[in-house]
């Protein structure tokens, strides 16, 4: 895979981390004072949940502090419950250089049955920080499964879509 | 101008209002909870205001209860210390008969001295909804100034993106 | 007008600023978790957002760290119901010195009508600190409409009732 | 006394309850989110507990809900530390018929010594309402020692002042 | 194995489900507001969260609204740093017909070094409520592993103990 | 009486203390946001306050830093409803050395009728720690009343079980 040999060739990259091993699960119990006027979960709230999941595994993929610098793209499917219980799955789904684009999927489950529905997918860009707070080359992160491989072609696009639209802002 | 003409052929389209009926200032005093490992404003807070912020916009052009649909774009500019003032920016930028899409900008002041910078910015989506939690059709904005035309047709450009890319996920 | 010149022989009395360059304006959505057992606003709740909308007017004008040291009067007109918008605005009537009066004027929106409601009205004191925690003396504040003028003149028979108060108190 | 034959005659006043019946004591420990700039708790956090502790005691003398319709004067006399412990003792002053005047008395114990300090006083008036929200005739006070009976006095004497602010703003 | 069979004889018992079923991760940042004086977590903050990781496995166990009825023990092992990341495992240890034993296990993860620590065990008992808030019935749990059969018998040992300690505060 | 004989015995205990010196009384308004999926109040949350409660007591007697080291025992006797006002009454049982076992009554107030019912009694355990985080031996502390001395004793039989357990995990 071309991708690969490409990151292996950049002097100072630190050898690549298997996504496995950024992955993360965050949980959050919706407590009434976060319910917004019809009675369900506010989208801000929900927002404050994916970028903590999110940092979770970039934090575990770069082992340093982390801080996120862009939203990419979130998408709200349905309205989450109060007394829910919500289960934030994230991964790093690849590498560029010194960011990384991680994926936040979005859970519900009603306790009183079991039932999980998806409710949220999101994607973010984060940078990691060293002491001077200036941004480290990240180790490049290997995709294993069909599912990791996927995520890590789409993220290429979503990145390159990103590039020609702050292209066409300054022209 | 075309998208004008088009929007009132709707039949059931309610009267134009202008962007600037819906124009919103949110603030917030970034506190020492809010703090991440480096001293800074947590990302996740500032979308949770930036969530707040773009509903304020979004609730004064329908006037009804407004939900978070997606967050299409939100960057990060810069760190925001804790004790700054953060002061939120909204309008919406372009109705798409059931859903809008809000702008919001966010400054930073340091209040010891009154500098104020851009910190961040965000387009954000949102529906309209009746007491049955149905999507209303909403009023077209209108925008009137060189800036809120600009905004206008960009966030035309953002929605044609949009659908191209869940074109290619369904395919 | 006497006041005026009196500041001005004070030897190292800063140069006025005018009460507009301190005018601001702060907002907060009322949430679920500050509804008192008749299920609106608390009025602890509302004094927390007036401090807090007096001190960015302080902040403004002295442009130094403030701190409150007197409510000198608040009353509440009427209940805020939990999901509006409460906005609050806010600046310096008049400086004594060391000393400064805000005056928060507290407007509640009801985001599906559009209505706004005068709730409440407060005034509060002021001082801004050096590095040390001394006070520092403040630049006199220079009312420019009759409003302003006005509420320059009500700030003084307010403090020279609680000078009396203060007197009483210890005769 | 004249005052307690005066609201004796009154038709439908409830008989009267001991000033110590409404005292209330409440704590709170000060928190890292309270501190302002300067590392001292918040202005607008004391007056929440300020307002909460009045409460507890007009509550315990009316028996019904209670909501706060004026802060008449509260003074900050030294800033208050993160990490100590707030104490607040109130107590009803003075009824007036349908609103009551509460005293809080503010003190803050430094754990690691046992000092306490006396950081601030309040005055605030509350107004008690029956099912319907209206306001309802309060039994009246009655004071009992030395301090209880000054208190009294100068509750009237606040309430004058009041008044005649009233007037001026009229007339 | 006797308990088994023994808890089958009761006739209205639902049947059992395997520990695995109730087993849950909840996972918390320690946030600056939750440090002590000592500037590490609130033993009071890391009670709250073992509670909610506890009712987790215990409404994954009954399926229907659980409430705590007691801790019976929860040491803490070590401080918990700011910033650092909580994760509380969970299961039901074993069924006393209306009542459940839940074991908690806490663990800190420090994001930049990967390192795990086990800083907290707790014990607590849930029982399970029905629409009129009436005790239900539990299904049995059934013990799979060497360590979740161990679990089993210790939790009988210690409701041993607090029937013994009931029976001499009663004589 | 034996027990202290033997205290007065070790070379560097500090002279004792009267249990009444450390006892300390707590109240906390309960919120909407506290409330679980059946509208009373989360056991999680009054654990929280009982922990802050029992630490006042035990920073009255220690005088320095105190830091929780388990929870002996926590019943919940019957649920607390929102808008209820819950006061924590604590003091210290019994000192071992450097540990000290603190009791915790829990009462709510229903501030409509004045009733004050008994929800929930807990037994912690505390460490007192100097500059270094070091355990501090700790003044005794001298029971007077007949209540106090019974409290005395039963601190004792709940530490024997807990050092039988522990020789049991070892063993």
């Amino acid at each position: 895979m071309g991708w690969w040999g490409i990151l292996n060739s950049v002097q100072d990259t630190p050898p690549g981390k298997a996504v496995r091993e950024s992955i993360s699960e965050y949980s959050e119990l919706t407590l009434p004072n976060d319910s917004n006027s019809l009675g369900s979960l506010f989208g801000g709230k929900l927002m404050q949940y994916v970028d903590l999941a999110g940092s979770l595994a970039a934090a575990r993929h770069a082992r340093t502090a982390v801080v996120t610098v862009s939203v990419d793209s979130m998408t709200f499917l349905r309205p989450v419950a109060i007394g829910q219980l919500v289960i934030l799955r994230s991964s790093v789904n690849r590498v560029f250089r010194t960011s990384m684009e991680v994926g936040v999927k979005v859970l519900v489950e009603d306790l009183r049955t079991g039932q999980q529905d998806h409710v949220s997918s999101a994607y973010l860009t984060f940078v990691a920080l060293d002491q001077e707070r200036r941004k480290i080359v990240l180790p490049p992160v290997i995709p294993e499964t069909q599912e990791e491989i996927r995520r890590y072609g789409e993220a290429g696009d979503r990145r390159a879509y990103r590039l020609r639209q702050k292209e066409r802002e300054k022209g």
